[in-house]
């Protein structure tokens, strides 16, 4: 029994690291170098090639290194009955919601204003701030955490998700609700899982049932955006501008619009960065509960797709 | 009886209005085209000339028409049995702990780094955090709500002030310790009140107690700073940055290094701008508290300055 590492865009030494260090029991195998695919029965990956795990034949368990799993339901070669966990992380959550904030009050209090200001040796204290109402699509862990922390600072809150939750501990509005949803709010931040029915989410149809001048911070996945709709809302003054931090392609093109576009704030997928000391001690953890024949820790649901 | 309004470099109009609307009956004087100079027994000032409410041989009440009374208190001509009020006014905090958590989460985010990155197409997502511990000059109500929401934030915080506060509510340091606060924190935020002992306490002797690469924010009073110590602090590398919002001469000279300097961030005191609809209420009290023989509201206690 071995565990494959599938994650060819991203720098895995330090998670060599930390299983050399802590379970230096455990057989690796590194893609693509496979030498024995039929030995491997556990494999952590993070964006993995399309097909690469069918080389397994007898895979028992697949760990996203990260907090997402689209990147694997994704992949239709994959056997529907082959489980799957994530990696669920409070630093996440800190990342996340403190990038959430940033975004929030940069446009609250006009940060670029300040700085174009700054660099024309202009003092101008007219109209300091933006009112701002804050809508967070998608009420999961991320999405309820960067809504409490806003309420917290005093900023008015909705949440937007796809079930009804009576419960719920701020504003909600779900389904067939997102109209009045986005009359509500003038800054909407998209926490959505990525799912079939959520790609393409944020697009012309949606900014055209916002208030006029909404802002737009994506920091789920590029898929939920049709990045062509937002550059032509932007320009025909639907919405205000935006912050993103996930693209369709990544790393985004030099070609590609959004990187000379003025009103639009661009970040490299850094929002939240699954950090290997806290995911790693995760998948060696599951990698034994397979082993031992026990539950595994922070499995997802196939169905939710999340 | 009447009310004198001296706030010669500010648009006094959204004032006015609020007097009209609501308090019709108080005669009115507005410097500098002051008519009966006798019958002022109430003054309302921001940055009044110096000297100009000696004109007033039968003045009762000075009013700020700021949360700040150190433009009143540095004019000695004033004599020391007037009472002086401020305003006190929840959205001021609002705005104050917004713009300073603003600024302390762009510095830990590394906005500046990213819209760099953007200008030049680079894409890299190389350690995407500043680690950060805060530090905040001064605990009174605007500092404890910025320690208190930085905190909420999940954000290592640290309070300093004169005093002994043994059940100060996060890590507290005062007086002499001064220099073990500094060497817990890399990001500091001046909340001081201006007084004779809190005049340029930013200065090098500071900055060279501070961690290395150490990052400013001033939002107290420009006075608190020696602006030339923190340029050559950042110059020669104690500081790593700065955002200031207030400086000693307002508005800024076109002049004045800081409009150039990369690694400082300027707005124009707008972190935290009194609400007129809030603060002229509050004045409109306290004069006729003085006319009824009544206690004042939001009077500042002269010997500690605020």
């Amino acid at each position: 029994m071995s565990l494959a590492i599938i994650s060819p865009n991203r720098d895995i030494a330090p998670w060599l690291k930390i299983l050399a260090d802590t379970a230096s029991e455990i057989p690796l195998e590194i893609y693509p170098d496979i030498k024995d695919p039929d030995n491997v029965e556990v494999a952590m990956v993070w964006q993995h090639p399309k097909g690469s795990l069918q080389a397994f034949p007898n895979l028992k368990l697949i760990c996203s290194m990260g907090a997402g799993v689209d990147h694997i339901l994704g992949d239709e070669t994959i056997p529907k009955d082959i489980p799957i966990t994530r990696i669920v992380d409070p630093r996440l959550t800190f990342s996340m919601t403190n990038y959430v904030v940033m975004g929030v009050l940069n446009y609250h209090r006009q940060i670029d204003r300040y700085k174009k200001d700054k660099a024309k040796k202009v003092w101008d204290m007219s109209n300091p701030e933006i009112p701002i109402r804050v809508g967070v699509l998608g009420v999961g862990e991320l999405g309820g955490d960067v809504l409490d922390k806003l309420a917290q600072l005093g900023i008015e809150v909705y949440g937007y998700g796809n079930s009804n939750k009576s419960d719920f501990r701020h504003p909600y509005y779900f389904g067939e609700q997102l109209p009045l949803f986005l009359q509500k709010v003038n800054v909407i931040v998209c926490l959505l899982p990525l799912t079939p029915e959520t790609e393409g989410f944020l697009n012309m149809d949606l900014f055209k049932l916002c208030k006029k001048d909404t802002y737009l911070i994506n920091v789920a996945r590029g898929k939920h955006l049709n990045e062509g709709d937002l550059i032509e809302a932007i320009d025909e003054g639907y919405m205000s501008g935006a912050l993103l931090d996930v693209f369709r392609q990544e790393p985004l093109s030099k070609e590609h619009t959004f990187w000379e576009h003025p009103k639009i704030t661009i970040t490299p997928h850094i929002a939240s960065i699954t950090n290997p000391d806290a995911a790693a001690p995760q998948i060696i953890k599951n990698y034994f509960n397979v082993i031992e024949g026990k539950g595994l820790i922070n499995q997802i649901d196939r169905n939710k797709g999340y």
